[in-house]
């Protein structure tokens, strides 16, 4: 089951796609897709899957805004793949970094990405996202992960490095600019993703494939980085956790070749979709 | 004008006082106090005061809840101060050191704040918080800072230590564990403050005075820190800012007493009024 929002933005509309790919509405179940649906609303919407009870979109879909709205919180893990810990200079983690994203970043998969003003350094990243539905406390262990994720989509973590490296010792400043998060283009359940430790992730810039890499090469996996933050914070339904970057950051390249206005980036994860983002200009 | 929500957790209504002090039921006006409200209400509130239309409360007010409903993101400014830097061995920041809380993080001032399973080194920390009533995005100047503020409350940025930072790199890890933000009791509008950098602000520990500062010691303060954030990130109707906390933390006390279940943390800012804290177990 896929879940989305199309609609122009801020008037996004649920959709729901079972195993025929077709794109019915979901708003005679739900009004939105947000934290409250993730948690109580799955098993009737696969229910009316399966009983073929939901009007197909006949119009073209349009415009995918970020799948989920009402996003709780946005986790991010820092240096979660050897060679991109490498790149940035920075030592292999012995636990999971964790900073923060602010939910107004989110934009949908294919809006716009604005360059800071003052940005001489904004960056991309690809990275699988987790999409929290049910709270996570103090879980006992990894195994426990599993019952609390409702699925799966694309986050483009971008970053703005003088800010996140330069400008005073934490990297959430260069993390938040406004449009920093791309989500989407749908939240792929639980169930339909056969290994999450093992999907294809690439991104391109102009046409140039800058990060092609697997989530098999996550140091600390998506089962286990659930369980550990448990242990700091509570994770609730609605709550995104943004699983970190491999190789091939903007930083990590030689002649350091960051954005500006008029790029595009392409970003695709195996299974879960395709973003496009257009930069502009702040 | 003070504007506050009480009643049980979850069931909060919002009232409202003005000069004569007495709380008033503001749920004619609004369903709640958040953004929205901030950014549209303050005036009808203000001309309903004055008018004297709304009804007094008059069974006791009870619970005080966070005086704030549907938290945008919570922007904490790290050693503000310069005793306080000192005390936890950093260097005085060059230029304003920012962090997150999540808004799940989030308690009425009065509630029970819970020491983290697996934590040693639970930390207080008062701080003037700035509540944004309207967007801001690139600023000119400090000067434009006042127009966007809707006004103040107090924060108290519980800490834990060891999670902060010994654990791996980023501070927000030990920032954000489950109800480390007590905010309140009541938010006193911007007009009514008549200097913000000439506030004391004391917390107690079990009736030990443990800070006791001066908002005049901030090295940023809150206009130019409006300024600043509003260049790297936006701003919203009701974000709040942490903006810092003097010295007099556990961390940086000789015999770091750090807090466990049973003790009781008392919070005041002058004109903004008091929080009083039971610490329980996670």
């Amino acid at each position: 089951m896929r879940l989305a929002r199309h609609g122009p933005a801020g008037h996004e509309r649920p959709i729901v796609a079972g195993s025929d790919g077709v794109w019915r509405d979901l708003s005679s179940l739900t009004h939105d897709i947000d934290g409250s649906f993730l948690s109580d609303g799955l098993g009737a919407a696969r229910a009316a899957l399966e009983s073929a009870s939901l009007p197909p979109i006949t119009s073209p879909v349009g415009r995918f805004g970020p799948p989920l709205s009402s996003v709780g919180k946005i986790i991010c893990i820092g240096l979660n793949y050897v060679d991109h810990a490498r790149e940035t200079g920075a030592a292999i983690p012995g636990e999971p970094v964790m900073f923060l994203k602010t939910p107004d970043t989110v934009i949908g998969p294919d809006d716009d990405v604005l360059v800071p003003r003052l940005s001489t350094k904004t960056d991309w990243e690809v990275e699988l996202a987790v999409v929290m539905g049910a709270p996570a406390r103090y879980l006992d262990s990894p195994d426990q992960a599993a019952g609390c994720i409702a699925g799966f989509t694309i986050s483009n973590d971008v970053s703005e490095r003088e800010f996140q490296i330069e400008r005073g010792g934490q990297w959430d400043k260069g993390k938040n600019c406004e449009t920093f998060n791309p989500l989407g283009p749908w939240i792929t359940s639980y169930d339909e993703v056969i290994d999450p430790q093992n999907l294809a992730m690439r991104l391109w810039v102009n046409g140039t494939l800058r990060q092609n890499s697997n989530t098999s090469n996550m140091i600390f996996d998506v089962a286990y980085l659930v369980w550990y933050l448990s242990q700091f914070l509570v994770l609730r339904p609605g709550d995104v956790i943004n699983t970190g970057t491999p190789h091939g950051a903007a930083l990590g390249l030689a002649d350091h070749p960051y954005l500006k206005a008029g790029d595009v980036m392409e970003v695709e994860i195996e299974g879960l979709g395709r973003q496009r983002q257009v930069l502009g200009a702040a």
